[in-house]
């Protein structure tokens, strides 16, 4: 077994990173996870933690793989010059791969070579593939110019929904009391209007406003029995679908969907999937996409019944 | 003259403070202006510019005050006690009478007891007036969590539409080409989709979020010929009247309409002006009814002729 070609497949995630040496057959070690691998928000340790991964997954591994293929965030054109320098100071394969996260997840969901994938967290991206790469990508903002939909994008519209209630604008909702038991003992600010609403504009205040996507559970929480939170669930619904139709050539391909917005448990997921009808998969992480693609890399088929093995592997290598 | 009982009237804005001696009988000296006096972005400097505008007004009228009334942004119920400090070292009168730039707008507008007052330009607010007092306020709680209709609101609808029209996930607009005019040349982000997208979001994530109302404008120039700009501001428009509607007690009063957003020869404005018919009453500063509430104060007559006759005077004094 250890004769069959191997590579080191990562999920390089915002979060977390996962690690696997697989083979060409499809065969899994352990998965293994350190911290954030997103050279967005850190170049230097994300590649740290990347080869931190890397060197333990190929310690709890019998093959020796010569390849590295990582899905990370954000790579669409760019290099990655730190995650270099760190395989080699590591003493792991140098040849590296870098691939979208987002064929990540749709490979973690589908071995279609055409076919769309969205993934709905705190912000929300989407995009097309087409003979196996990425054709078109759309939405993937940020906050401020898109993620329409988002978990960001719902949490604030649940603390306008809850500051025009306090104010008087709005109609009455069961956000309110959620929020400001969310909220607690805060300082109050004097001379604005009541101190429920200063409590609120201090806390919102006090952070970054991307962090408005925590109140995106409360949503999902009420939407089944208060109005305003069902309203701002079904308008997340419209818009997840709206960024999915405006890729240009969806047809009738898989639709891979992840992020916890798209939780075919919640209320916004459970209208996504319903509406793709059978053509939705859903994928909690990426680490199996990256390990088709490095099979893929090695030579190997990257077919159904390998996404199937790969996929089992995972659970139980 | 000389004899009669005066003060000086301050309209301390966000950009300008505006200050002139009036006395009982509505006579006014010339109209100084110096910075910004809105205590909330540096209660330190602008209590400097406040005093500065309160020198000038002085020396430049036969009169002796001894009262200031000063209507300044967010004095609802706190101190200023920067202003009573620079007021004791310039010599100047420390008799102090602190109202809400709410209400200095409303009377620059009306002598009517009862009625309301919005002030739309970066944000939005508005507020009741009951018997010559503030009664009720509605929203100006910044762009996060509020200022609906308001400049900010308008510009962050444009680039967001703009931002759409540019992933091909919205319709086309002709803000885009205007937005694009706007931006100039900016240093291109790599790994996004196409360059216009990429000089959009340099332009946004290097400058403060609130910089986005400077894009109202566009919106104004665009609404009578472009389907996308003219929503916007319908939208906007919308969310006004629903703000001023929110007041409890609104009944037929007047309705006085101040900041740039509202000018009646907008998009915004003119809808608002329309929606309100003979009941709107549109102000460009607070100075005016600074200069009443100080007569008021002084024991004068702060009636319809005396609004009159102020406003002749701080335009030929």
């Amino acid at each position: 077994m250890a004769a069959t070609p191997s590579a080191i497949a990562v999920d390089a995630g915002g979060s977390t990173t996962r690690a696997v040496v697989v083979d060409r057959e499809g065969a899994c070690g352990p998965v293994v996870r350190t911290g954030a691998g997103n050279p967005v928000s850190g170049p230097q340790q994300a590649a740290a933690h990347i080869a931190e991964a890397c060197v333990a997954a190929v310690a709890a591994s019998t093959h020796r793989p010569d390849l590295v293929v990582a899905t990370v965030a954000g790579i669409l054109s760019r290099d990655f010059p730190e995650l270099d320098q760190a395989l080699a100071e590591h003493g792991l394969p140098t040849r590296l791969v870098l691939v979208s996260d987002l064929l990540g997840a749709y490979f973690s969901g589908t071995s279609a070579p055409d076919g769309a994938v969205m993934i709905v967290g705190t912000g929300a991206v989407a995009a097309q593939v087409s003979g196996g790469q990425l054709s078109a990508v759309r939405d993937g903002l940020g906050w401020l110019l898109g993620d329409t939909g988002s978990g960001f994008w719902i949490g604030h519209q649940v603390a306008r929904a809850v500051a025009a209630d306090l104010d008087g604008r709005g109609p009455s909702t069961a956000l309110t009391a959620r929020i400001l038991d969310t909220l607690g003992d805060v300082p109050r600010r004097v001379g604005v209007r009541n101190s429920e609403l200063a409590a609120l504009l201090t806390w919102t205040q006090s952070r970054p406003p991307v962090e408005l996507a925590q109140l995106a559970v409360l949503a999902a929480d009420e939407a089944a029995s208060d109005e305003v939170a069902h309203q701002i669930c079904e308008q997340a619904a419209v818009h997840v679908l709206a960024t999915l139709d405006s890729l240009p050539g969806i047809g009738g391909g898989p639709v891979v969907l992840g992020g916890g917005v798209l939780d075919p448990r919640g209320p916004v997921g459970s209208r996504v999937h319903a509406a793709l009808a059978g053509r939705a998969h859903r994928v909690s992480d990426g680490v199996a996409g990256a390990a088709l693609l490095a099979i893929r890399e090695l030579g190997g088929r990257a077919d159904a019944p390998m996404l199937a093995r790969v996929t089992q592997g995972l659970v139980s290598p």
